[in-house]
């Protein structure tokens, strides 16, 4: 009989990233200490609450539990989420909301709504490495842009862009924050160019020192009245303030906008699972992510000090970085302008120690000069032996 | 301040199903009988003893459930669905599964990982209505395959396809059985062609009568020794087993189109809930599905005989039809060949009775002279008041 070779693969897939297999390679390697990922620290999972409100919503709304749900999300969900996004004071409600199957999925939604071959997104640069490894399959082209540069102009960012894409409480990879006046410039541009403003927001909680800036969704809501209609696409998730393993997510946007992001959801996988739902309804009306928070805080404001003053200790002559004032990273710039990051990163493995190189993050794939570091997943023990183990490795490249 | 029109969506959306939200609309109306869903019977749902298990895997593997886990699925599942699925015999193994959130998800990955735009999906058509919505964003080409029609030649067929789709077991919407000898045809034709053979089986639990068909899977794997490698890339789910709600389902498939999937997936959702499959995982363990199978059976088998009387009765004069030997539908085909079922889709509403018209599963959109009726949601009465009315609706027309 003829075998014939099998037909290919989409052309996609000639462009994936690489490190997210070197990774999962050496995450079983003993004594490996992990500052690559973007993981919480599991202990702040809250195991026995959860336990107890599985059982509980699965007696009590079985059949909506267990079956297919609404595309859109639960109502209940939907609901609670609109509520505390600002309701009525920002003319939110439910067919404001759609929700995700975890904060990946409204980025893939995003790209599917939005994204013919070539279309351009204005994005933060170096942006986050799940948000293009979602938009890949799409095909865009991606136009880099700089809000925390001086001369950065905003409508010049956004013109003929499908949409921005914009980490502004502490990016990821490099933790910067986006000040309100830059925000305020952005939605405007926003408002005057037509593109759509996604802003994507898993780390809005946590912020460690300092003021909370609104959101650009507050901002474009201001002041408006009647129900949200504005170019602000919200994307959420309880991945960091509950736990990521419930898949939950959502997307605050306008109703147009959430009527598309259905029909994408619609063919991606039908709706979330009604269980996990109802898991985050529950959590919601118990507050336990306003429970859990401080302690959060305390806990995760006390690794990122213990990782800058390793890093003040052991990196100081290679890298230079800002301490971050909140999310999960510090982003490290090599002194050298022709550092290559991922030759580090192979070190840093052989060395005992994971972190993520720059090129990754980076839309053009060119960058190699920085990394990016995690605080959130090791205490500080071991957060300053990482760092030993990374100055060792550097310092063996030079 | 100018405000500028908002940038456009995909193109793709300017072509999506309308049904769905005309159903959706309709679905609040009191007394509306719906025959127009795939919906499972709610009753059949395990609610206690998913209460318990939930309750209990929170508990036993907290971090586990509520952290990030790994993109293609828990090595526990997957060993788990390797073994059910035929295990060594068939050269299966955990890196042949991926676990995907729900069958519709992977349904959208394999749209993902094979198609550019402009390629060939040779399917079965009329065909499963989620499908086209999967593929739709990826702006595939169809080529309608007929493997129930004499002179059907699997080589041509498959010729110069990326995959070709097919529901053997109780084809959705049709209700028909691919049998054994095409099967055969199907997978030699795909070795030797070099397309892929998508075998999408919900419904292969679901035999009413007649002795259960070989897998396309296990036609391919015959034999072979060693692990599997070939060309079939199976599709299952627990929606009809166990519980839709879950949003569990998985490929089985050559390595290397896991490998892809799982790229893919690692950009759509990065993973599915810990905690849906861990419940998954508890409820093999407890012969769940076994146990529940039997009751299930005797409950559709009753429904769908109860429909045929009905539909001999009420609808003799003017469809043809073939009572199935499994899975959740009739295909009923309109004597008068301009029949219009759109139309009477519309009717039946009025008269309180939601069914689907044949438009909506035909990749082409033109087929009108069909109606697909599900017979697992609705006990007999309520099969025979449908029906009633849909012979009601539809004499009006003439």
């Amino acid at each position: 009989m003829t075998i014939a070779p099998r037909a290919p693969f989409a052309r996609w897939l000639e462009e994936t990233n690489d490190v997210t297999s070197i990774f999962l390679a050496a995450s079983g390697r003993e004594g490996l200490i992990n500052l690559a990922g973007g993981l919480p620290d599991p202990s702040t999972y809250p195991v026995a609450e959860i336990s107890a409100i599985s059982a509980r919503v699965v007696a009590e709304h079985g059949p909506e539990v267990l079956g297919y749900g609404p595309v859109p999300g639960l109502p209940d969900l939907r609901d609670r989420i609109a509520a505390r996004l600002g309701g009525a004071r920002l003319g939110l409600s439910r067919e404001n909301i759609l929700i995700t199957s975890g904060g990946m999925q409204a980025l893939e939604l995003v790209g599917k709504a939005l994204l013919d071959e070539g279309a351009v997104i204005a994005t933060q640069s170096p942006a986050y490495l799940g948000a293009l490894d979602a938009w890949r399959p799409r095909g865009p082209a991606y136009r880099p842009v700089f809000p925390d540069r001086n001369g950065f102009h905003a409508g010049a960012a956004l013109a003929g862009a499908r949409f921005c894409y914009m980490v502004p409480n502490f990016s990821n990879p490099t933790g910067k924050l986006v000040g309100e006046a830059r925000r305020r410039e952005l939605v405007a541009a926003a408002q005057a160019t037509g593109a759509w403003l996604v802003e994507d927001d898993p780390y809005g909680a946590l912020y460690y020192d300092g003021p909370r800036q609104p959101t650009m969704l507050e901002i474009a809501a201001e002041g408006h009245g009647g129900r949200y209609e504005g170019p602000v696409v919200y994307l959420g998730t309880f991945s960091k303030e509950i736990a990521p393993g419930l898949r939950i997510g959502w997307v605050a946007a306008a109703p147009e906008m959430i009527a598309a992001l259905t029909l994408a959801k619609q063919g991606s996988d039908m709706c979330t699972s009604g269980l996990t739902q109802r898991v985050a309804i529950a959590a919601l009306d118990e507050k336990l992510p306003e429970r859990m928070l401080p302690g959060i805080l305390d806990l995760y404001r006390a690794r990122r000090d213990a990782l800058a003053a390793a890093m003040a200790t052991h990196l100081s002559g290679l890298f230079d970085w800002e301490v971050p004032v909140g999310g999960m990273f510090f982003w490290a710039v090599a002194k050298n302008p022709d550092f290559d990051s991922d030759a580090l990163m192979k070190a840093a493995l052989e060395a005992g120690v994971c972190v993520s190189p720059s090129r990754v993050f980076d839309p053009e794939g060119t960058c190699r000069r920085a990394i990016r570091l995690n605080f959130t997943l090791n205490p500080p023990a071991l957060l300053e032996e990482g760092v030993k183990r990374l100055a060792k490795a550097a310092r063996g490249m030079v």
